[in-house]
């Protein structure tokens, strides 16, 4: 490739942000040509972050200054700010691609229900595609802006789309217990993620209230053909990274568990980030960790009827700054693992 | 009390078996007189757990030797061993108090189908109560052997029997999703919990298939007056101790959740040893981590009609030797807090 | 006993102040009349620390109404808050167990040096005793104010005392390597705390610069018969509870490591709470968590000339509230390990 | 570059060997044409790693079907082994990285002494090159067998080489505290590393008696112009990855401690994987984790006149697998960085 692609992170130093800049470095294709931060503008990333120290990094700046002249803005902002970014980002023609919330709820009442506040900006939305590459991949290539999935509907969505596309499960009913590393709640402090308090506990948070419960709502509703309503209970779990769900579905197959495992395979048999685990292997988070990988696996509960499924990803990574760069590769015609190739590491 | 109660340790070195050593050491109505071990007989326990230095313990010996004498026999033994054992306690007329499965489940049918074999003593059976104090205490003051529960069944047994007992829930549906700390899966060596394979990580295991399905089945089935199958998925989880159990109830009451709520509170309200959480509040290992307490928030979804309960215990001290110990204050006619009394460190 | 301790905790809220609420509750000799809490005044502290829930506690209240009709009062303050105290305990007569640093230097120009601030009552100092009970029992009878050691100079100082007193070590050049888990760094929020930043690493802070430091080297000085500096680097480990400090002395005797080791264990044989390991086991803190113990280990390094000693303690327990108590216990003429006798869990 | 390097791991299924397959694979200039395994010949490592499945990796073989038409053999073994296949590397030409002990060590009697036994194979000595490449650069790139170095030593002899060479410390008297990642322990299961044994806790071991000592002497040695022993202190750590190293030095320059940072920058300005901190920053885990680099912070503490360096690197990749590439890239000619220039991330 001879020209890199100009990228620019907005919310730099926030965690996804920082995920950004330190896997848009090394990325062969990519060149890092603005960080922007409120909180610390003017400053060097190697302040708030060491481990960036000695790499030639830009400086922080304010948002104008370091989304000039970009071809992509990733935006790593507090929900409720990136509409504005967007508006810019559109008078210039740049590609947005916002980790937050702003853009990933297509219908403005459930997005208003849920995030008490309408669509500030409701004439950018029709440009927003909410992208989940392995199943959505062809809108995300002609979109205007690029809405990143939350970490939760991630792993749910690519667990239960095979499973609802295919007809092998009840549509109401699916409970979604899912736990999450501390990362997970971002940098800013919290009684709840004070070391002392998190580490060897564990605990559910927002039961039956958190703000992914609509976007994984519209993910399977798009599989289904229909409405869902799920159940979602997130739990504070005591690791740095990574997101396990466990899924239980009411069976409506009389395939078996292997014949479900192997329609599995095959429809992400072309999808290198997906992986399906061998019979009597549960996903798990170390499987996972710091790359870009999410691992399903599938198993029966004959005794009940149930199809139990455990999802794996890494939140920061497929859950959200792998997965942007996915989309970016992806939308400039790259190939999609460019840059964000890291095999995980067992251990 | 003028005369303590001689109490022996059979299995003492592992972990149930050493948290028993560990409590009983400081009861102050109970004296520790015998403790065996198999691998380490004629050691001393301080040889395998240094923490146990400089107290005065007796030395390691065999069964029958440690049982000598003793008004009360604890076996932390692996299952399949305690029914010879019982035998020979019957002979003495001396209590056994068992932590392991052999004589938790009253259908030998049932235990045939999980354990895979049959009761070897089935005469013994009928002098055997199933031992959650909270729940059965009439039953075990008469117990000539004491099973005592499983840590699972325990933590599900106290969240489900008042919303069973009570009518709130249906029968059937109950997902039970746990996370246990690695101290349940005992003092062996394995590659699932070598540090590095078990740290900054969680997965499901036995999925639909462990062993303590049965003995939370045979609870709920009586508060609800008729057979119940549940869906139970463990995980375990990167902390040393500590249960939590999210279970999915679908609700059949027009209760409101602070309605539903203090009907736990009223149903516990002469239990000590569980604690119903404020609205909003979460039930989290680390409020009963190291205690014999059991902490149960109850939490409504209404958008999807479900009760979900969070309950937490310590899987060794509620969930083995603390309860063990509660069993033996109540039978001797103590207060059933006696020895076991700690109050749970909040980090 | 008859009538029981009348005790008050000023300062219930934080870390320190809680350990001493959570210990004292089931004390037998002790009782809990009030707790303060400037933050909190008014609440219950079960709205702090849900682990405290239906155990019958007193409400938050202001200082002064705390502390009305005590026998002891512990003070659990930020430093520089315990000489005002000091003086109204003086004022009714009552003993003031201060777990900050305010009485525990005796020389008001180290004191004002590593303090940056004079004493505010001095002539209060001269009823104060530096109280590490193995060390200095007999001046903690006769004390007006009780100044608890901190956690770091128990761990050394318990270590250290023996092979200075005995003269088997040169007084130059000690060193010690201090970690510590993180509650030590108490319940306030700070980036260094954060779970993410906290979490699978370590670090060395306040590298020669501790404060810590003047308070080891008094004690030390007075084993030693003369001043004594010491380098004291102490790092933030990735657990809760727990110090262990390697320190690094140059030998000047010729006795073998096992003389050394039964010259210690000789030194402590009469004292429960400090342990010495066998020859080729090094202490570590999961054989003291929880617990008021210190165990030691004896370490010598022929090829260099050195002995090496491993110190562990629980920071919260012996280095902090069980140390208080054992201090009250101690005054009040109980037997010292009343209340604070739990034998460590090894897991 | 047209042609990939063939590279083979032996021994690819402990930590260190699978370290190097997960490097190996997204190398950009080297292709992984053998595994073996001696253990699991004839498997996918994907039935040992999980982690590693949907990747096309090749099957497990034995040694000699693994290295046949390699230009570069990794060996990954236990100590003692090596020796034989570098004589079969020899036969065909084909370099050898040698992850282990067995050629570290130039001075047979220092081996005999710290190994139990000599050389196996004397004349292949000659021909070893002990590879740090920071240090040692030049004498890399003619080596037959390339030492890699251990993993302490490595962070040991980055952080102490430059003030020896240039005559800042004393050449008595230092002291290495260090604390290692469970991984550094490897795959094999031991009590000590059983999570429940492990977690919430720290202990020392091999005190004085670790088998790295001499090849930290070696390295310092050569900085200083003569032989130096030093005190050498391993501690178990619980995190999975990382090592951190405390070192203490008599100072014996008069230089201020900006001055003895900014000698430190110069003498690795031309070396992107060391990096010191700035002042008031203590070099800690998180900012090199799983990454290449190594971490050094300064600190001088005048009181006692001490030199005190923190050094940490991530044991699986600086200390083993991540300099072995580096090593690799050296040899080779390619960028040093090549396939190993991961940003650490900083949580």
């Amino acid at each position: 490739m001879d020209k890199k692609i100009k990228a620019a992170v907005v919310g730099a130093t926030g965690y996804a942000g920082a995920e950004l800049v330190r896997l848009l470095l090394t990325h062969p294709a990519a060149e890092l040509t603005g960080i922007s931060s409120v909180s610390f503008e003017g400053k060097e990333i190697s302040e708030v972050y060491p481990s960036f120290k000695k790499l030639g990094l830009p400086t922080l700046t304010d948002e104008d200054t370091a989304i000039e002249g970009a071809d992509v803005v990733f935006a790593a902002l507090p929900h409720g700010l990136s509409e504005l970014l967007a508006e810019k980002c559109a008078a210039s023609g740049t590609l947005l691609i916002d980790l937050g919330a702003d853009f990933r709820l297509a219908d403005e009442d459930e997005y208003s229900e849920w995030y008490k506040k309408p669509f500030d900006k409701p004439e950018l939305h029709s440009g927003a595609v909410y992208a989940l590459p392995e199943l959505f991949r062809d809108e995300i290539r002609g979109a205007k802006i690029i809405a990143n999935p939350g970490c939760y509907p991630t792993a749910a969505g690519l667990a239960l789309y095979p499973a609802l596309k295919l007809g092998l499960i009840g549509k109401s009913g699916i409970i979604i217990d899912a736990k999450s590393g501390v990362t997970g709640a971002g940098r800013s402090l919290t009684q709840n993620t004070h070391y002392p308090e998190t580490n060897e506990s564990i605990s559910a948070y927002k039961v039956g209230a958190h703000r992914h419960t609509p976007e994984i709502e519209q993910t399977v509703s798009r599989a289904a053909g229909e409405h869902i309503n799920v159940v979602f209970v997130p739990h504070l779990l005591p690791v740095n990274r990574g997101i396990e769900e466990t899924i239980y579905c009411r069976l409506t197959t009389d395939m078996t568990e292997d014949e479900i495992r192997a329609a599995y395979v095959d429809f992400y048999k072309d999808e290198p980030f997906v992986r399906i685990e061998a019979k009597g292997v549960s996903a798990q988070i170390r499987n996972v960790a710091r790359s870009n990988y999410c691992d399903i696996s599938i198993h029966m509960d004959k005794r009940t009827g149930m199809l139990i499924l455990c999802s794996c990803i890494d939140n920061m990574v497929k859950g959200a700054a792998g997965q942007a760069i996915q989309n970016m590769n992806l939308y400039f015609g790259l190939d999609e693992g460019t840059g964000i190739d890291t095999v995980p590491a067992p251990f």
